[in-house]
């Protein structure tokens, strides 16, 4: 779409695919995995940072006033999620896809 | 739930209820009155509230270590919100809805 | 909001309450006894029902000609989400929002 | 993610597609012109596509044994759209994100 800028349209996608990647990562992995993968503490974490990528991406499609805002906890979010996944087995994708979005999120809010 | 507190308790529903108004608003009474209702300005900020009022409430039913930022992020849209609402006709269970939410996250977000 | 019957109104409560109550447990009451409670089949019907509840919701607020197709399909995760809690402790408060809620959906529906 | 498989990889990478270009184009291209692109009709269409797209999108990425159900909903939601939009200047990108999804996602149904 042309309405938003190359740094914000990479914003967007960044927050989706750390939404996608959270949210099916606890979903399966850590569901299936079970033990330190379902402790209440690593599991809200997830949810918590699908939860803030899939609304900082839609105040950006909505052209919210509020977007930096938005851009800004969900850098927060997504540093303390990658953080939390290092520890555990098979949450490679979710470090990486963290640190990017945190990234690109931060870059976003300034 | 026993797993709230009264006051948390209190706060999701205030949010819930916001995002119930704004989005219902926005979409009936704003859409079918047309003019200045469906300014860009306007209707985003209708939509906003009830996107952050919904992802505020989630992060308290999350129990999530974020939800203070969320409900004081909270608080600013729906003040912002009702505040642009007071000069268009027919908006008063929004401010209403708005002011009242946004008094209970700021108490939350201490 | 005068812009919805009451049947409708009251079909968006159950709606926004069976999300509220299903997601609240899950992330409190299931996260923090483990076991049963977090195996992946109940866990993800606990998530199914939260988020078809929300999107049933907005779907009535939207006033969209999808709605009745929405509320059908959210009656049926409700049955099956009431029905698959009813061996676990703890779970009544899901068990009886999931119930009336598909039951007010289910008239919606038709 | 390894835990998917191509088609639903593709699936959830289509309405995650549909979702952003939907609601993307509603919040500026449609407001920013207003008239026929803000028609209660034509607005409630996008919002609606734009909801149920995400709604399938964490159906599949729960793993919810109700993702058939929801792509199938998808499906007739986004065909609707995309006629909806094919009257309106301006909403190519939108007629070719919801066909593409609704292809995709009739297929999933099945």
């Amino acid at each position: 779409m042309h309405a938003f800028s190359k740094e914000m349209s990479e914003c967007i996608d960044s927050c989706l695919d750390c939404h996608k990647t959270c949210l099916g990562t606890a979903m399966t992995h850590c569901l299936e995995e079970g033990g330190a993968h379902v402790k209440a503490q690593h599991f809200r974490m997830m949810v918590d940072c699908a939860a803030i990528c899939a609304t900082a991406a839609d105040f950006m499609l909505h052209k919210s006033q509020f977007h930096r805002a938005l851009c800004g906890l969900c850098a927060a979010v997504c540093t303390a999620c990658a953080n939390d996944c290092l520890d555990l087995d098979g949450m490679e994708a979710c470090v990486a896809a963290c640190r990017r979005c945190a990234e690109v999120c931060a870059a976003m809010a300034e």
